[in-house]
């Protein structure tokens, strides 16, 4: 994850969850342990999986203490095997046990998004179609589950309502038409951003394709009136597929050529990866 | 959920969503209705399952405008069903629309754990045995996920570091024994704490017992031993056993014994309900 | 300005401009008004422009005291002349005098932006081109600045860094071609995002429009090389022309033909419009 | 700026205003430069004047990354010219493009207004009146602006309403007589405050002077009414006169003998001094 | 207190209090009452004094609900006794209860601020001399307390560090002599704040007066010492005398003649008032 | 005071707390000393009294500037004697004198806190009964009180309204009756909370000890009734007594035989202990 994203759209999330789970103090690790003193700890793979959030993870003992020190023998993206040990934190035993649960709610999340991800990217490898994300993640937590989606080899749609231009079928209504309504999108909205409809059938499909529209979402669509309808877009627009997509019934979506197909399973119920922290010792 | 929870621990959490989600403006709705217009929208249930969140869900609304009106046909621990109209908001379109996919990520999450929860409640219905959740909570959303839990019928551990005493093996370590710790733990901590430690093989149980520990945790123990440690035990002190429980092994520990089972995937790894707004039209 | 837009991304910034003008207290008026006291004021306008700002200005009042009443008899991007009495507040006399100054920064900054960009709009009005605004705006005012500029007749280019895509000369540099560097933000960014490309000679536009740009910039090029860029660009991409751009040297801009000229003055060197409230008394 | 200033004034509004630039990532840098690379800059005058808030310029890299080197070859209040060379900055490139926008437009509009003020200042030089800013300051850049005037060679009036007494009209009409308004601001108000009163006449004046008044405005008065009140006053308090105040029109003021002329220009007139970054290699 | 101080600088400060009293929620109270309840309680003084506060006293309850309603029978800085019945508040019992401690927490201070204020204040009725109290207030209190000191018949010096001069002799010393702090003084501060000198014997006295100190602190002297600096100043300055006065050893200082007494026991020693809400009932 | 504690839980209150007293600058400090200028300064004690809040002193002077030096000679919960050179801090002079308040106002009054909470637990000492604070504790300050009273020899009662079950006159009659409250709680509460039950007479006490309340509190009652008390709950819950209890009134309660006795006088009406900062330096 970049350095200016964390500082700047990341750390004080992590900064939050860090107070959510201490309101006062760690009380059991502050009663037995009154001083600092030194330790180490490994971090485990419990599951196989590509791993994900080593920067965030990471970042959460930083936080707690600057000197905590950390030998990763993994990187993001990588596939990690249950019982490999993927790195080793250095530092003061009393961070290491106060930051573990955040670090790992944060990794575990991470690399589950990314891993589900990766295994409904590779149902696509060998087609032209890319695998997008929606906006249905978790609140406060956008700016992590976005990039485990990248990182699982996914794309990402846009980051949210202010930077990306989406017209759906209530947007249409108050428009008047599927052209008024990407005449006055065009008109509105910075120019740099590009205008996608929402499209339910093929007659929507042509009118949004002769309107002018950059990004055409088929949406709830049979196969067979997708494929129809790339036919009538022909590379006029971007084609996007959408609705309920999970890793269970993608298939029939492979083949029928659109450009994008975008899952709310993604980040919405990707199964966690299973990680820990193992051997604390002093050292 | 109550309204001064609402107002002192989660307001600030959704009003900080909606903004990752509204950086400068929803342009969509902007370019189309550059006016305030009066309309309602109905919420439906997609799925079968527990609903909660819902005042979460109607705050999201609140917080974008005060005169957002709600028509509830449901409320919080409501079975509810596939096409069932759950209610109707009435308010500005643009509200509405503006507010509805940081709404529903909510609604559809606490609904998800909630649905999840009452799934494995089910199964220790008639034991004595009570399910718990635990620490492992998506960062930020710990105040909503363990609602969702009691709602869904299951019981929250405690809400953070601060408010519960759980010695570990390394907190064990650090004070040179079971005994040790939690004599170190009774003096440090606020009196109106309860000591848990967790004991991982009959010996550290019966450390923990007679070292007057007010909970015994039973990790990762076989259901042998735990049926033995349940004995040794004899009511002297609550037990907790805990180690990857889900819904699909959850059978094997039904008639332990045990006071409390504790599941982190309650929280980390249930998926969504799906929810959608529907029918939106003008008034 | 839109209400959600101004709860969730105006809201802060205006309470914050309140605190930074009353640390402590309001100590004048706090002197000889130590309690309520009903009174109303004139917002008069004493230089001819374009007003714009008002629902920030009235905001800054309703923020102080939800109470406060306002008749105003012109909207964002009328005209005003001279002397114009463009509304009347009424409240308690404290909050109208408390708030005032904030009010008043607010509404001149940005009636002074609209009337500026109005002015250089209008010259450019009969042609094709459009006027942009750049992301030369004042810290933590850019919500309120690219506002203003739209209500000047001008258009907003991207909000910030991460809603828009523009490949400067670094950029390429660290690609190694102006194609590479398109291929890579075509690959990196989200694909509801234009690429832009910034030029500085015909032979980077040749490569920009090949390499598939959305838009390619023309930075300070002489208006024949200009005109030139046009036409190698031939309509497959949309054209911006920037560099030093003010209402006295646009004229050799407007007959090139490009789609849009994009000014940093706009917001960073609009001089205010002269505004202030008068005739407060008693009621 | 002072360091301390700079820790507990100004840096959560420079991080603000990162934020405002960045939401979720710099897209365009990241997509091209997946990794660190050290580079250089230099920071290039494009115009005459006087250079103000480099230790601002300084700290939005320093805040992305601390590790980023600065060889500044000017310092604050220098007169710098047309292409000079003012300083050198190391670091990332990453960090170097990702700030560059944010930094310079803190730099340009506080040399804008340092330029601004000197040039005013300059026409009171030898006159022992000096010339004063405002509160028309832009919100949520007080500090800086402040700031800027004083680089400029001009003095700050109070910073905001807590900190200084000031009694117009309205505050007089309130307590009935300059006189009771006085005593009542003497009563309330801190006794380090100075009583400032606003006169619009030289009945008003005469009041104000055997009020007690510490400091006596004379606003929109004509330049002969100004010296008769000057007479009046005769050294009892300090004297200010105000008024629309610009460069263009100061002249008539400089030997009426008032101790000071406020100017709201200095901080909302005034146009940005050119700045840009140049010439970036990797080293 | 002002309305307009209470929504700028107050009211955060309330919230945070709240926030730092229920971090998850109040989980007796909502254990036992699951739904909203109407009730009230009568305010209850336990002790002779000089009510303070109860404008933030009822803030609190009306931040965890805008419908509590408030029936008070005194207001600030009235007298009150032991039993009396002070006011009665209604509303929803859960909000009485969880908002009663950190209410009673800002009464009882603010009322025993005030009280022991206007027990050292009666002592100087009668003579010229005021009482000050200083920047010794309770972290994140100050707003608080000093109004509280006005309420008990005290006045307040500087607020803070930012709005008023106050050389000390280490200031002094670093400018070379109490003539060049003076001046340096004189010179970077605004116009609007008075100069105030520490002195530390007769020497330092003269050399203030005649450097035009506007007042002069008379620190740790004898009553003697002061007499005489109260003559060598003679009217020139503002006279202030300093250094542990509490209410049993301000008597030798009441005759002096100074302008002034500062205490910063006022706000860092008082104890508080005994106030108690009593006979919560249903409506 | 635990490190991880103090950046999570301490460091915004400091940080805010300081901002509290330099609202734009330290004006005096920057009008004497332009630049940076290094120094050191003692801290010296000027009462007899237990030291507390050492981290909290130095930590405000690292946050103005990590480069600060400190040479602690004695550490928290040490008894000082008037004229005692505690440490000597070196740095930026400036520094020491825009920080030195700020440090002081939280050193001298959990410095207070502790001396106070020491000299009635020294009374307590030989008598199995321990001291309790309770949440009478000044708002924003419970961290930092808290800590001192456990530094005095004190203990901690619950934090706050989240982290504890006290069920008082109010719950119990909303739920019916002692019995039933302890119920409800038992039920709503996470299990690692402990069940409190206030009680006013030997009934209540019956009621709440065979309820199985953990901890019994009893309000208010003589010293016979409490004898009583304790007889009657024989061991079978803990015993807390509570009411109005100073180091004057105490002596009647440390032979009953409770397990702890509760006071607010220990945070809600210590005196500060007088330290100050001496002769500063260059160096």
């Amino acid at each position: 994850m970049n350095s200016i994203t964390m500082k700047l759209n990341a750390d004080h999330l992590i900064q939050q969850a860090l107070a959510e789970d201490i309101t006062s103090e760690d009380i059991t690790t502050n009663a037995v342990m009154p001083d600092a003193c030194p330790g180490e700890v490994e971090l485990i793979c419990k599951q196989d999986g590509i791993i994900c959030g080593l920067d965030v993870f990471m970042r959460v003992f930083s936080l707690l203490d600057e000197n905590t020190e950390f030998d990763m023998k993994v990187k993001d993206g990588d596939k990690v095997t249950k019982g490999q040990l993927m790195g080793v934190i250095k530092g003061d035993i009393r961070v290491l046990l106060s930051g573990e649960r955040t670090a790992l709610n944060y990794l575990q999340r991470m690399s589950g998004i990314a891993t589900y991800t990766r295994s409904i990217a590779d149902l696509l490898s060998g087609s032209k179609t890319r695998l997008l994300d929606t906006r249905k993640t978790t609140p406060n937590n956008r700016i992590f589950e976005k990039y485990a989606v990248t990182v699982g080899g996914g794309y990402n749609h846009r980051y949210n309502l202010s930077d990306g231009v989406l017209l759906k079928d209530n947007h249409i209504g108050a428009a008047g038409s599927v052209r008024k309504a990407v005449e006055m999108a065009r008109d509105y909205a910075p120019f740099v951003r590009k205008i996608e409809v929402e499209t339910e059938n093929l007659d929507m499909v042509r009118e949004a394709v002769e309107a002018g529209a950059d990004i055409i979402m088929l949406d709830n669509m049979t196969p067979e009136q997708m494929k129809e309808a790339v036919k009538i877009i022909d590379g006029r627009a971007k084609t996007e597929c959408s609705g309920n997509v999970t890793k269970e019934n993608i298939d029939r979506l492979i083949n029928i050529g659109v450009d994008y197909i975008s899952s709310g399973a993604l980040t919405h119920s990707a199964p966690i990866m299973d990680i820990s922290l193992k051997n604390l010792h002093r050292i």
